[in-house]
């Protein structure tokens, strides 16, 4: 918990936040080992072509389905909390269904406990029998986020006519701690074909990692989640941060690899590495990023070059490397760092935002030229507490942390969690997304 | 001008607003007729494909071309300020040259006057040789429109290739005060055959228009704009209306329809009144629009039904009453009216952001289903003030008023300008866009 939410929390603080009604963030609930993924059953609705699969899901994570609630049709039984909310709409075709969501979710929202989820399942607009309203649910959730109180988190799951079996790794990631930070999102699922891993704790068991920009904050962390899912992880960062990238690495049980990704020969030194020591490799983050901010007109040529050659080029360099060499294994993945500002823009980072949205433009290419090869997906994150942020000064930092659904800042761990879900090898089906992991923050495009 | 923005452009109000850091809205220059587009030259730049028609239709809106900046190639001659600053990036193949966007605007940015124009040419990214390169373009037009000053605005249009000759209206529209209120927008144009208009102020003449709720507000400034462009238009609402009807009716000299959409003849009586009187339409304009606002938990079923009936189940019933009835005539305009809320989700409206949302999926499908016949696009509008934002609690209007790049809310003609250069028929290209009109509003998705 971060100060102010220490303090909206005690005693006195409830008093002044409910007064003034000033943000209340509340504790958002994250995955931990052998917990619960939900406090509470998960109540499925909707007669679409997806229930069925999605009530198998909950049950193959251990959660509970909730009874349907009862004659009176109003809410759940005395006192019950649901953990989560789960509608079928795939099987929406008109304007006039669409108050089959209200009839579902009307009853029953006030029965959703702490940090619950909601979830509507429906199809691609474009390939729906109703193009207005499937397109019509996103409108649904983003106001159903921006409503829920108390940590819970809202979003949609676009599935894709034959993808119903490849769902599972996302109702998983939806319906647990692991998405804490991540609502208000419309997520793609295409038909894939999926293998339950061995072990769902250790997912990437056997598995080759590559994550740059390792060394601290949001990339050490990714490293440490991979890492916790059985991922042999390549810990890469600039040699001025070797101390930092050998502790990372030591604690994942990783490697580390000092390099600058700007240098010339780094793609093909990278390429060398990972298929010398390790015969390809399974998963790849681009994290590194640099910020070298300035208003356009006070913006010297060096802080454009910069930040164009770190957190836009050399990933490109580096996957063209990688897929030449043939390096990527099956069923591999390839997975940027876009942020809000490469999807909103934002003012003095011209240079930054130009790169992030090219992320974008990475994902949206790279994930058609390599399908059924690889996945491409990246993630936006919002306001992620790191060192990076903690410079920022007060007011603005403040700002940044309360303009979002669930008015706290994230923290690395919510950003490495949803790269974690992009890398599962049963997220097959789940590509060309950008997924926020930003609370809902209000700033978008 | 709204109050704080009489009292931040007073003498006293200088002082506080600079020594608080408070939002400063500029005057926005609008359309005047007589009066020229834009203050000050544009200055094109960019060696792509477009650039010669962007010229070109620069003098064609009677605006001048700036010189380029001399030898130093350091901003503006002494003292001149730029109207307008357009690069063309269309040509920018390679994350590498998108050096040449930071090259052409660092210079002169701060040499652009007030109320001054940034607009990006580009190539849809999908259709580019370096996606990655074009889609990057977006992150660079939103910064560059959080950071200028003075109600200067930004926007990226993205051309197809062949579609060069078809971007005369747009250049018009955002080289001028008719997209005051409109920045950070990005406008996909495709290829069409595009004639000019025998007289640019009234390119509308000898057309017939539809606009629904056109008695007040937001839908009598787009009758009044339609028929200022010549437009006959047909004012359509509820008999309840009747009379502030009657009153926009004769004020633009078109003729008032009184009926209830939602009324299941509806759709066949618009046809008929059209085909009759008319011999079809040529602008249908969905704006009618309601809101029954509640937190889910709390909204009843006639909330849900009313919102969904007006605001999309009947602009859905009454194209495809007119498209059955062929009375659509050739190269139509089909506009919707959707909402920063439909993009972006918004507490207290579950059922309104639904309905605007599926505005929006109305465009992808029907812009599909009737290309080269009719465009289909719709404008998002954010703050406006009307007589319905008026009735605001003050603190959550004059929040909803600055957030967004220009720190004032729009006005009703903003949003009619957006659509009459959707309707123009120079703008047969201009299909399957969603363009806010909410001066780059925070609120986004």
């Amino acid at each position: 918990m971060d100060r102010y939410q220490s303090f909206a929390r005690s005693g006195l603080g409830r008093f002044v936040v409910g007064k003034l009604g000033l943000p209340d963030p509340h504790p958002l609930r994250r995955h931990s080992p052998g917990k619960p993924p939900l406090d509470g059953p998960v109540l499925v609705g909707g007669g679409g072509r997806l229930a069925d699969a999605v009530r198998a899901a909950v049950k193959s994570a251990g959660l509970d389905l909730a009874p349907e609630p009862g004659g009176t049709g109003r809410g759940a039984a005395d006192g019950e909390r649901y953990g989560a909310l789960v509608f079928d709409a795939s099987g929406i075709d008109s304007v006039e269904r669409l108050r089959e969501l209200y009839e579902f979710f009307q009853p029953v929202i006030r029965s959703l406990g702490p940090c619950g989820r909601v979830v509507v399942f429906g199809t691609p607009p474009e390939q729906a029998g109703s193009q207005i309203a499937q397109r019509a649910l996103e409108g649904f959730t983003r106001s159903v986020g921006k409503e829920l109180k108390r940590g819970g988190t809202a979003q949609l799951v676009q599935v894709a006519p034959g993808a119903e079996a490849a769902i599972e790794s996302t109702v998983r990631f939806l319906l647990s701690g692991r998405s804490a930070y991540v609502s208000g999102q419309v997520v793609r699922i295409g038909p894939a074909d999926v293998e339950p891993p061995a072990d769902w704790d250790r997912p990437l068991a056997g598995k080759v990692a590559l994550v740059t920009g390792a060394s601290r904050g949001i990339g050490a962390a990714i490293a440490e989640v991979l890492g916790r899912d059985g991922a042999a992880v390549v810990c890469l960062d600039v040699p001025a941060q070797g101390d930092e990238l050998s502790a990372v690495a030591n604690r994942v049980g990783g490697t580390a690899l000092q390099l600058d990704i700007t240098a010339p020969d780094a793609p093909a030194r990278i390429v060398e590495h990972l298929v010398r020591r390790h015969g390809g490799v399974d998963v790849v983050v681009h994290n590194a990023g640099i910020t070298r901010d300035r208003t356009l007109g006070r913006m010297d040529a060096d802080r454009w070059d910069a930040v164009v050659a770190v957190n836009l080029a050399s990933p490109e360099r580096v996957n063209e490397a990688l897929l030449a060499a043939d390096a990527v294994r099956p069923n591999g993945r390839i997975v940027g760092v876009s942020s809000i500002a490469g999807v909103a823009g934002n003012v003095g980072q011209t240079n930054y935002a130009t790169t992030k949205a090219g992320v974008i433009g990475m994902v949206d290419s790279l994930s058609r030229r390599v399908e059924g090869r690889a996945t491409v997906n990246a993630v936006a994150p919002g306001f992620i507490e790191t060192r990076m942020t903690a410079a920022v000064p007060l007011v603005i930092r403040e700002a940044g942390r309360r303009m979002n659904s669930l008015s706290q800042g994230g923290l690395p761990v919510d950003v490495a969690e949803a790269i974690a879900w992009f890398a599962h090898p049963a997220s097959a089906g789940v590509t060309g997304n950008v997924v926020r992991v930003c609370g809902q923050s209000l700033l978008g495009a």
